[in-house]
Order: structure tokens, then sequence, then C-alpha cells
């Protein structure tokens, strides 16, 4: 019996989220079915996190035990050969048996991509946000070293949501500009549900000058979602790295 | 009378080039049908450039000559409202009633991009051409540098091509990796039928060592298509802008 890693790349365009649900495709159902082809196992397939539908990963992590007599760090060739192009798995390796990809997560690194001109890009159609008006990368630099440290990020939570602790801490933010490309990186211990398309909103309306820098430390203080900017669209995410 | 000049960005995934054929979707068909929807007139859209199947732009141009009362610099707008979102029409303006998109042409840059990883990228899977060893980009662009100036290039040029001159001139020439990603970027006064393709993939057999730098001077001098490398895939290609 062996708990083998995942580290998975996918382009989110074609599937309803990471997470199974009922009546759409998600990015779990079709690891549990390249993992069923290879072995004739139903393994539970545990997923880093539960992005949503249009969300990309480059490094999605997730764990499965098995007794299959395939090495660990060969599950990752056998895998690619018969998942469609737009999952691939980028490293699979052992790791000791209470290894659990969303309960042991220390922290995660998200990247959020605007194109900022005035037409879209075709060529970035499905992996950044586009938007129209010169946005002020700088204003929103400042605005995002505000989420740094550790807050109450009731604000910057899709309404509704049940969680035992809305308290997350931000390590690090970066928003940079090539271009007509703006990316805004985020690196935290955890993320509540839409945290980080909710601050993208933010940033956003920042960089338009409609919300000022100053007050954005209000908008966390007030906890109240209605004070933060929109939830940014899914097809301009990216969950880049899991950190254990 | 007004002659308008386009500048196209495309994802050519989804269309077999270019250039309008018999019995298969092209990006001037698509182009020819906005300006039909918005003028009702049958006008020739001149390219500059054939791209083939499955090759991108960032800056293709094209003209049409046209009597419609539609701005040339607003021509951006109203096509971008009925062209499906893989093509875009970036910029709009007018030119001289004697430029030809195509004729006009006094140089070109294209980018070729290779995903260099032991597996394919899901997000670049029709961006980028894979190749799964480690290329050497350094003695790359080293071979790349061979390439400049004035040559007679029929070692470069798809077998069976017709040509009244195959000698183009290489102004510049750059490999640069960033991670897995290397690209390749090289501008000249015209190129030949499948010219940056070939050149591609003969760096990428010398990126291999199969081919050693200083040979690539000789399978200029031999205009003998056998001895350069393949044909590298469409996909890693992108016509990047047109010189005028």
């Amino acid at each position: 019996m062996k708990n083998v890693k995942l580290t998975l790349e996918y382009d989110g365009s074609n599937y309803h989220g990471w997470q199974s649900q009922n009546n759409s495709l998600a990015v779990q159902d079709v690891v549990y079915k390249a993992v069923f082809k290879l072995t004739g196992e139903n393994v539970t397939i545990n997923g880093s996190s539960r992005t949503d539908a249009g969300v990309h990963a480059y490094g999605l992590c997730a764990n499965f035990i098995t007794n299959s007599s395939i090495p660990p760090e060969r599950f990752s060739f056998a895998m690619n050969s018969v998942l469609p192009s737009d999952i691939v798995v980028v490293k699979s390796e052992e790791v000791s048996l209470d290894f659990h990809a969303r309960f042991n997560s220390k922290g995660k690194k998200y990247r959020y991509m605007i194109y900022n001109s005035t037409f879209p890009s075709a060529l970035l159609r499905e992996r950044a946000c586009h938007e129209v008006r010169n946005l002020d990368e700088s204003k929103m630099q400042e605005a995002a070293m505000k989420f740094l440290g550790t807050h109450d990020f009731s604000s910057f939570m899709a309404a509704g949501s049940v969680v035992k602790s809305p308290v997350r801490t931000i390590h690090s933010v970066e928003v940079t500009r090539d271009g007509n490309i703006i990316n805004f990186e985020v690196l935290g211990n955890g993320f509540l549900y839409n945290m980080v398309r909710i601050m993208a909103g933010t940033l956003i309306e920042v960089g338009y000058g409609r919300i000022k820098v100053a007050e954005v430390e209000n908008i966390i203080l007030s906890k109240d979602r209605k004070r933060a900017g929109k939830t940014a669209p899914a097809h301009g995410l990216y969950l880049v790295k899991v950190y254990y």
C-alpha cells in the first residue's frame, strides 16, 4: 500500500472546476478515471484545492492510496498516456501514508492575470481577464501590500460561505506589468472561497482609481463583502503552487 | 474610396491558415465576412502573409478598399463586435490607396516557441512545440547567428516550392530561455515557405547536439533541403509583426 502524490497542470476551460459534482465534468473525475484505467482500483483522489470552473492550475496537488505495482514516480508517465492533453501530471512521487493533499497544505501561491488593452486578446482569451482602460499597476501593488499579514478576510469571501475562521495570513504579494499583461501573485497560508478573485477585483478598482489605496485597509476592517470589488472572472486565475 | 489597413491577432488553432481555400475555414474568410456584414461590400482582403494551419499571429496585416462610411480607425471596434473571439483587430487605420499589405511589406518578425520539459504543457498545448530532452539554448543561439545576413535559403524552403529567388536577408535572431520555454525570434526582409519552421527544426537538432553549430553554415551553402532539420510543428509559430 502506497500513498502517491501528484502535481497537476491543467487548462480549466473545459471543466467545472476540480471537485466532482453531479452532471458536469470536473478535473477530479478525469484524474480518477485515469488512475482506475491504470490500476483497476476505486481510489479516492484528495485534491489540495477546490478550484472553480474555468480556473487553471500549474501545480494543484492531489494524493491517493494504491496497491498498484506501478512505481509512484512512474505514475506521471502512465497517467499522461491516458489523460486528455488539457490535464498533465507534472510529477508523481511517494509520500508517507498519512499525507493528505488538502489537510497537510501549509500554503498556496495563486496568480491572477489581467490583459489590459482596448481590445481583448485572441491568444489569451481563456487565460486572462480583459480590462479595457489603463490600469495603474503601481497603485495596485501599493494596495496589494495592505493584504500582507494576518487579517480577518471576511470582506474577501464569497457571500454566504461558511468557514470555521475567516482569518488568513498573506506572506507575499506582487503586481507586475509586462506590456499589456498585469500579473497579481499572492502567497498565503490558505484562502477563503473566491478570496483571490475578490482581491483581484478590488485591485482592478484601485487600478482604475475607483477605490483609493488607503481605503483597502478599511475594506478589510469592515468585514463587509459589499465593500470590496467584484469577483474577477475565473479564467484569469491560476493555482501556481501548493506548499507542504 | 478608402484603403483600410488592419493589424490582426489570432489564435490559429481552429483555422486552416490565413489564405482562403475550398472546403476549409481560413482566417481570411472570417475577416472577409466581418467586413461584408458591416459594409455589404464584396471587398478583397489582401493579407501580408499566408500563415499555415495552426500558426498564430500577434500582428498579421491586411488591407481592403472600401466605400463605407465607417471611419477607418473605427473598423477595429466595429469588426471586433462581429468577429469570433479567436480573431481580434488590434488596430485599423487609413493608408494610401496604393498600399498593399503583401507587396509593401519591408520585413517580418516571427517567433517560434518551444516547451522544453519531460511532459507537455496543458496550458500551452496549442501554443508551443513540445521537446522532451534538455535543449542547449546557448548552442541554439550560436547556430541562429549563422542565419544572419543575405543568403540563398533553399535548404530552408519546403521541398517543391517555386520562388523567383530563394535569397533572403535576416536582420536579427534571438534564442532565449525562461524556465521551460525557449523562444526563437527572427526578423528578416521576407521568408520562404516554411522557412521559420525549418530554421526552428534545425535549431532543435543543434540544441540536442545532433547538428553541430559549425555545420549550419554548410547546410545553408548546400542549398539542400534534406541537410536541414525537420519542419517544426505549426502550432509553435507566431507572426509577431510586419514592417512597412
